[in-house]
């Protein structure tokens, strides 16, 4: 099967919103999701992009060759104190019909790619601690698991 | 006494930089801080900037009135694919000398009115489970915690 990995364009946008929900969904917060397509576009696309994103799409042949989107990776620019510019991955996902077939490894060797010619000093990201089939994948990257920070959040 | 909270300048960042190094101390990291004065200034002040700051300033009687910054706090934009654009508070600190004097509060309402004003949905930050000062300063303003998540990272 061909497959491909591009950089996201904006029309890529309605598409990936649906992968977010059925990502949060997976992650038992479907309601989380309360970003809106229109904001979305604007923060990738507008005059002052604020993340990118890969895309990992084949051609179907029951569709005449069009193309179908399976999987896309979303990251930002994290600035950390200690380490300088790197790369926050905010989220990598494939579906479920998908998975098993390297697609996860293609954009997330993509990401490697592009940080490295960004200059970033590395890629940081965050897991659940139940979601035992990422922590593998991740492992074979030979990361590194701090389980020791809690996220806080407040509303403004 | 007189406390100034004000927008850090290119200026403070050899200041700011000692302020890191006392956090990471305290957070028993000393040794991570690697990003340097030049990468720091050009990170916040460049071109593209990616981060920024604000501190907390008094004159000091003794030389003059000569300014000193007792604490900063240094944000970035997070983009969150469930909420979008989000505050992501990375540091704030107080010296030691200065803590229970209300300049972590002045700092923190800032950064909530700065939040507010570039129409971010929230603030976001993270917490050594350990740190319970800083967990019961953040109690005040009703923050969400969850721990429910693992940092990883690796680098490039």
């Amino acid at each position: 099967m061909e497959i491909n990995i591009r950089r996201a364009v904006k029309e890529d946008c309605p598409r990936l919103l649906e992968l977010i929900k059925e990502l949060a969904l997976y992650e038992k917060a479907p309601d989380e999701v309360t970003v809106t397509l229109e904001h979305f576009e604007e923060s990738g696309f507008g005059k002052n992009p604020v993340w990118w994103g890969f895309v990992a799409a084949s051609p179907n042949p029951s569709k005449g060759g069009e193309e179908e989107i399976h999987g896309f990776a979303l990251y930002y620019i994290r600035y950390s104190t200690w380490k300088g510019r790197r790369m926050y991955l905010e989220d990598i996902i494939v579906t479920e019909q998908m998975r098993g077939k390297k697609l996860g490894k293609l954009l997330f060797d993509r990401l490697i790619e592009e940080a490295k010619e960004k200059k970033f000093t590395g890629i940081v990201w965050q897991v659940l601690e139940w979601n035992e089939p990422a922590i593998n994948f991740y492992k074979k990257y030979n990361a590194s698991f701090d389980p020791e920070w809690i996220n806080c959040s407040i509303s403004v």
